[in-house]
Order: C-alpha cells, then structure tokens, then sequence
C-alpha cells in the first residue's frame, strides 16, 4: 500500500512517502487498540504490544507521534507532485483516518459490544473502521501517478470491496487460525463477545461472501486490463492469507 | 493564537483555520495527558475530564481524532494562500506536535517523574512539551501574512521566551493557586513528585525568572514596533493569568 500506484507509474520515492505515511497511521491504530483501555492485548504480530514492553503512557504516546509523523511524512516536498494535489492526499488521508473513518468507526466498534448487530450495521462499521484506511491506500497511490476522475471511481469500488473482504477473512480467521499462525490473540473477538461476520452469518455463510466480495473485487478492476495485476494479487493475497 | 498573524495582517479565515487546527492539537494533547496512565487527572477547565466524563476508551479516541481534525482542517483549501506554502505550515504544526516537539517533551517529562533535575534540563524538557506548540502558533500565524525571514527569526525568539514564561507561570499556580482558581487540580506537580521551576528554584527565583522572561519577550518584538501590539499583550496576560 498504498496499491493504486502500481496502476499509474507512479514515482517510487513518492509511493514510499505516501507508504509510509499509511502505514504510520496504521501502526499508530494498532499501538492505540491494543491498550488496555481499547482491546487489551498483549500480543501482535508475535511480539508483546507496546504497552506490555514499555508501559501505557508510553504506547500512547507512542501512538500519538505516529499519527503525527504521518502527516509530518506526507507534507514534506514530493518531487513531481503539484503542492495542491498534495494538500488533497494528505486531506484524503486524514479523512479517512479520523471521526469520519477509522477513528469513528473504532467508537462504533466500542460501542457495539455486547450488542446483536446486523449485517448492514456491522458492514457500516467496518466501512469506517478498516474499509476507509484501505481505501485510503488505494487512492492515494492512484494520487500519485496519472489517474482519470473516472479510475478513481472504480479504484473506489474495489477498495470498499477489499476492505470488508480483509474483515470477513479477519473474522474467520480469527475464529478458525490459532494464536502461533495469526501472531495475535485467536479468539478474541468471541471472548469479548464483539458481533463478527462469523458469529452473525456462520462460517459458512462468511466463506461465501468473501468469496462474493473478491469477484466484486476483481470485477472492479476490469477497465485497468493487465496493468491491475497487482491489486487482483492483493485481492487474493487477502482471501489466501493465514495471519 | 496563532498569534503571529496580528502582525502581519492575514486574511482572518485563513487565521481561523489555522488558530483552529493548533487549537484542536492543544486539545488532543489534553485529553490525552488528562488520562490515568498520564497524569491521571479528573478536573479541566473546571469540569471533568473526558475520561470521567464518558471513559477511557472515548477519551483516547476523541484525542486521536482532535489531532486528525487538525490536519484536516489545515489541508483544506485556504484563500490567498500558496499550496507549498500551505503545505510549509502542516510541516511545521506536524513537527512541533510530535516526538520531537511536544510528543517528545512529553516523554521527556514521563521520565523525569521523581529525578532531579537541573534548570538546563527542565527547559530543555519545556521547550519540547508546551514551547514547541506555542512557537508553532506564534509562527503559523506569520505564515499566514507577509512575513519576512528575518521577522520569523525575531518571532522565534519570542515564542521562545513566552514559551518559557508560559510555563514558569504555570509552575507558580501550580504551587500558589487553589483548584477552584485554576479548575485544575492544584498541588498536583508536588504530589506527582515532579521537577518544577519552583521546586528546583523556589518561588522568589522562579517568580524572578519569570519578570527576565517578559521582558526578554517585550525585546524580542522591537523590531515590529507597534504593529505588535497584541504580542506584547500576550505576554503580559501570560504572567497576570490567574487559571
């Protein structure tokens, strides 16, 4: 990510920026769920989280600076980037970030606890919560090549597809993979009786539409021709993966 | 704030959404530093703090999403201004939030908790934690206007200087003012075992350093004579504010 570029021909040294910046915000997010406060784990990526190495008032500055160097990254000079499309993509990104996106659909999250969610409630949630930084990456990527109005549209759909599929996939995975394979704690999700995919369609029925949502990915991407190759992988990459 | 624009004429929207954005990143700050693994505290501005008024998990989401505001905000679309410009002035606010501005003075704070401290560290500390946002402000609002380089080096200085007094002041309240006074806690810094100003200087002295701040700062604007009116107000209110 982000994985629109691939598209375009973008400039690698802006991809990296614009990377990196995406991932800083993701890693700040997931510095900051891990809390005791928010999900309370101990665990990521098979290692202890910050807050268990350090302590919590270091994890959440530590999550603070994050964010900020995002921006910090993503507003420094990008060779060959106009300085307002760049106003744009940092804007961009901070929308999809903040109450609007990640940021909200985190509370929404919160408050669903305990909750009997429907589909539709819970697809609005994960638009928010991990949908808008994926779509996020897609565009911004495309933001830094030569993308027409209209790519932008079905590089938008094909997000919002990936994005509730690395969810569904999530949902499974959590109630399916073990601790050691996901490199995180397996399970959590019913333990803390959260509304998942899996809990409210069943396994089977969650298989299904991730299988639903990576054709509708794939289908996306028809006008790009041979030049999507690397976001019909990372479809796939998404349904295949095991952590 | 952003207190520089006052001298340099800017356009007053773009004042807005510029004071509006370091207003959004002051505000995060404090609902952050307000938490229980910060300093734990339950009274701001006399009412009671995010995390007692709702719980910790809103209170470090609504943190996180005030500073993705600011960004926000400061990527939008500003009249008169020149995008690089613009994007100058995101880097600056970005630089002066995080770890290596108030981030990081935060930090420094955190581990400074029950050491002794010489005067040299403790504003080495403060330049970082509240001098950096206060300098950002007084520099953004120039960037708003017509600013020359030299003004920003004497702007600098200023910031500096108030940046300090703001906080030897506050270290005076702290150990003289009452909680109703402040609608803060009072006496938190001594029961905190913090290092403060007064704490290593004593009241006299810090009250000394504080007359040498003002005046260093009233210095530091000669060159904008009576175009800085009310950055010599500034500084003034700083030392006669009783909350």
């Amino acid at each position: 990510m982000p994985c629109g570029g691939a598209v375009f021909g973008a400039d690698s040294s802006v991809l990296d920026a614009t990377s990196v910046a995406v991932e800083l915000i993701h890693a700040y997010s997931l510095v900051h769920d891990d809390l005791p406060c928010m999900d309370d784990d101990v665990l990521r990526r098979g290692k202890p989280t910050c807050h268990v190495e350090f302590d919590e008032a270091t994890a959440l500055l530590v999550g603070d600076a994050l964010q900020t160097l995002a921006f910090n990254v993503l507003s420094k000079h990008l060779p060959g980037i106009a300085p307002a499309r760049q106003l744009d993509m940092l804007n961009l990104l901070a929308t999809a970030s903040g109450s609007r996106g990640m940021a909200g659909g985190q509370a929404i999250d919160l408050a669903a606890v305990g909750r009997q969610l429907t589909v539709g409630e819970l697809e609005f949630m994960h638009i928010h919560k991990t949908g808008a930084l994926i779509r996020a990456a897609v565009l911004l990527g495309a933001h830094c090549g030569e993308a027409m109005p209209d790519a932008m549209e079905h590089l938008g759909r094909f997000a919002n597809r990936i994005g509730l599929l690395f969810q569904v996939v999530d949902d499974i995975l959590d109630a399916e993979a073990s601790t050691a394979t996901l490199g995180k704690t397996a399970g959590k999700d019913a333990a803390a009786n959260k509304p998942t995919y899996v809990s409210i369609l069943g396994a089977r029925e969650a298989k299904a539409m991730s299988g639903k949502l990576r054709q509708d990915a794939h289908d996306a991407l028809e006008p790009f021709g041979e030049s999507a190759l690397r976001l019909h992988e990372l479809a796939d990459f998404i349904v295949a993966r095991t952590f």
